[in-house]
């Protein structure tokens, strides 16, 4: 299975790289790194990565969208969310870290779906979309074949989550172990809720 | 203060993405990517980054060594060695991750000092030098200026405990809250320890 992981100007590294992480330690997974057009992308860490172009992903078993500060600027970019829609569509699973879901609601490709993002960001993202069922405390969600998570660290919580799912609780488990992750491996607990 | 972080061919990417991420967000940190010769690194995770020359580093205030796979090849490289020996000679503290402190053990740089390393590494970590006091149970240890974690994720909770030591407990924890971070925030709390 390839995990696709979709890179901006200004994503959150952790978001991309905690899950990156997590998959690059099972053989069941590949791992690339994309952006809209290739070449070099920065993060808000001020990390430059290498990136080919999405044209160039052979396959679209999962995509996986990060969130940050970019993020806000790209909610008004037709061009890029005309993409996104395109890869969510084709994706067999579509996974996304805080405020990637935003991306996700405002391409409108989780109108119906039950969602969640970074806490503090929460309104903001609930002020994008009025179609998505916003979930005020989760580390994740899963509906259906989209898995969006909350802030930043919370992806690692949800990748092992989809690994699970996947792949069973035992290789998740391993995996937390080889990293020494603590895993939150119960998607309901959310010590970030904001009452 | 600058953050130089060291990267090298095969480094794991959340050991130094990790704490990359922690002292991103703040304001008192200045994070800085490097590798012996500068240009394009890449992880065990496959993740391309750029890198500028360790030569090019205007400040020594704090390096971060991260471990992975690439150590065991760099732990026989004399002239790797003798180059990460100068600039942790020169940082104010020097920070490493996993089995970063293999690296500095075998430079001689941690003898007589207290250091840990990824428990599932530890063995192999240890017969790299008999003069470092080798800590079987820890999260993380501080031996003056230098800070040594655990395996990958450990990274994170020591990179905030630097953080408290440096800028105070408050600071770490708005920093965890922001990132929703679970922090493990007692050194000795080291769920990892194999008996």
């Amino acid at each position: 299975m390839n995990i696709n992981i979709l890179l901006f100007e200004n994503f959150e590294t952790l978001d991309a790289f905690g899950p990156a992480e997590i998959f690059g330690k099972i053989s069941d997974f590949q791992l690339g790194y994309f952006s809209m057009t290739g070449g070099v992308i920065k993060s808000s860490q001020l990390l430059e990565v290498q990136t080919q172009p999405v044209s160039a992903a052979r396959r679209h078993d999962v995509w996986l969208i990060p969130g940050g500060q970019g993020t806000r600027t790209l909610v008004n970019d037709e061009k890029f969310l005309l993409g996104l829609r395109e890869l969510a569509e084709k994706a067999q699973f579509c996974l996304s870290v805080c405020t990637g879901s935003a991306l996700l609601a405002k391409c409108g490709i989780l109108d119906g779906a039950k969602a969640t993002s970074n806490k503090r960001a929460l309104s903001w993202v609930k002020s994008l979309s009025d179609k998505v069922l916003w979930q005020d405390k989760a580390r994740w969600v899963v509906s259906g074949k989209f898995y969006t998570s909350s802030g930043v660290s919370a992806g690692m919580d949800m990748a092992l989550g989809f690994a699970a799912d996947v792949l069973g609780r035992g290789c998740a488990e391993e995996t937390a172990n080889r990293i020494e992750y603590i895993w939150n491996s119960d998607s309901n607990k959310d010590p970030f809720y904001i009452r």
